[in-house]
């Protein structure tokens, strides 16, 4: 195959007017040039979008599957999203469904560094579904949300994260925030090591700065000891988090927030499909854990809209390893057991707000996250 | 006011409903747990978001401004978009329309480095619209590319745009190109300075590459030529531009294309008014010229969509000076006479694909454009 292919969904009037936007589609994110001057030879035959199917699917959507030659990237990800989705993203009624890489694509973009596999050796975490507490409110002092880290990690989390509205605000800067956080999980390891627990927590650093300090600040943490960073693919480029994840050197796991993000996923007519931009892209941009939020939430996906995210991030033919879902947003113990047994142990579950209801007994909240998702 | 505050349009279902929704957006969008756990003092007073007024619209609509104190930002970009709709974006129902700055907000993001003054001056152009041509296609070879810029700029062109699709692909690989485009535009000044032309066409090189490449890149056009630069922050991010926009070294007008956006704006429940986003955020984010799909054209942008971004564009009481809009998107010729009654002259009228059907006589085009938007 020398194309890979995009899938989108297209509101049109009748097959014509569906080939028509087809076709619009293909010229609007390569060329980007009325089709009778598009210059003959290599621009025509390579460069050019080519619609490769386009079929009904009744209510007036129709499906159109259309090939994009590699030339028209090159060997970076903000231009493969260009090619996507880029002015195509204006057109009314054009939704990208589905990506499907070719050789030249999984070779150029390869995806996680971890993944699920290698989240269960960082994590030492056997069997049974990730505790995940998220650490907040912003406001808070770094001492307080160092406290919180280690009371968390030390009572058996398996990731400590960051709220990613930890950022670089005054009341806890990055650099404090990190250094002191790294260390309070670092110090509940230990304890936990001293007990014979072969497993260990995690810490994410929320990368919190400016775009151009993504690389700086991630080492940072690493180097405050940092075991994986919290990115806003939405907010600081799909780009920066692949580069760090193609990057050895830097060499953590990464965990996707999906903030900004909404609006390409919450209209049926725009956008990206769910499993496209939760699990496909945000796989091959290099996530290893995907964040997003569960269904019965305070947010609006359906169940079906979460298990196609978890699906994209499981399926075996997507870019590099499986990744981890992560669904959150709102949950509670009480919910543990139905998500449980809807996404299955290879998943990151992430309970943030309602754990702040412990006090200093949150250490019980994570036991009982412990219990609720090591059963099957 | 020590706070900046953010209007919401909300789908709800009756006042009570749609104050609970602004107090569910007030919390999202800074400490992010539940009320009752929302800690007393700093946390409570200063950074969780304050619900000013809720006032209904009617069919099932309602309008929350809601005031948020700068410490929930900090100085970075990425987080004040995070606090404006970051968690709050994949909300059902809600929809930023509106932005109005306090003191805090407009020191540290004080907007773009030219604005429309600006260009007036370093174009030379001292009255009438900008004539800009877009150089393209993708998948043209450097000289075939810089010999359109030297055509066009030659035939009294103000702006010389690279096509948003032009990145760093095989066929002419960024370096290569923009060294080539800028050659070829200054000697076309040279040119026009000899037959006494006070104006000049600027060369706006487009960024392809790498995100965390942006800031050598511009800096590579710059030195091989280039006088300005094109960027997409719905691919490299919005700080990206501003962090451009706020260094004076550099100290290139920035034009920003609106690729990968439209989600964000073509539902009316999600995302961003038109306005707000490429008017108010492109400005405050330092765009000297707000790049979008003009009314008409192969887009769904409406005319009043297209005029309340002008009007964000232009307002007195925006972010730092006001700015160029440029429509586009499948304009021609014929056209320009009415979008010149409609955007008046402090506007960069783009025009692309159709230029090439003038093969050798592009240059023919320029002139009539010219001619097309001197006339007042």
């Amino acid at each position: 195959m020398d194309r890979f292919t995009v899938t989108y969904r297209i509101v049109a009037e009748d097959d014509a007017d569906a080939m028509a936007r087809a076709e619009a589609i293909a010229l609007e994110d390569t060329v980007e040039i009325p089709r009778d001057v598009v210059p003959t030879g290599y621009v025509e035959d390579t460069v050019l979008g080519r619609v490769e199917a386009v079929t009904a699917c009744g209510n007036g959507v129709w499906v159109g599957r259309i090939g994009y030659h590699m030339d028209a990237v090159g060997r970076e990800l903000p231009q493969l999203l260009n090619v996507i989705l880029g002015n195509a993203s204006i057109l009314r009624g054009v939704k990208a469904i589905d990506l499907k890489a070719n050789g030249a694509l999984a070779e150029r973009f390869p995806g996680a560094r971890f993944g699920a596999t290698g989240l269960r050796e960082l994590t030492g975490r056997k069997s049974g579904g990730y505790v995940c507490p998220v650490i907040k409110p912003q406001g808070s002092s770094s001492e307080t949300l160092a406290r919180l880290c280690y009371l968390t990690a030390v009572a058996g989390a398996d990731i400590v994260k960051e709220d990613h509205g930890l950022s670089n605000q005054d009341a806890a800067p990055f650099k404090e925030r990190v250094k002191a956080c790294a260390a309070a999980v670092q110090q509940a390891n230990r304890e936990r090591a001293d007990q014979g627990d072969t497993s260990r927590a995690l810490y994410f650093a929320s990368i919190g700065g400016h775009g151009d300090q993504v690389r700086d600040l991630a080492y940072y943490a690493k180097d405050a000891g940092a075991t994986g960073i919290l990115l806003i693919p939405g907010l600081f480029g799909f780009d920066a988090m692949n580069r760090l994840a193609q990057d050895a050197d830097f060499g953590l796991p990464i965990m996707a927030h999906p903030s900004h993000l909404g609006p390409y996923v919450l209209s049926p007519d725009h956008g990206y499909s769910h499993g496209m931009l939760f699990g496909q892209l945000m796989r091959m941009a290099g996530a290893d854990i995907s964040v997003f939020p569960n269904y019965g939430g305070r947010f609006g996906f359906s169940k079906d809209e979460c298990s196609s995210i978890v699906d994209a991030c499981r399926a075996e033919n997507g870019a590099g390893p499986a990744i981890l879902p992560s669904p959150g947003g709102g949950m509670s113990l009480d919910r543990l057991g139905d998500m449980m047994s809807h996404y299955g142990e290879d998943c990151v579950y992430l309970l943030g707000g309602s754990l702040l209801r412990y006090g200093d007994d949150i250490g019980d909240a994570i036991r009982e996250m412990r219990t609720a998702l090591s059963a099957t």
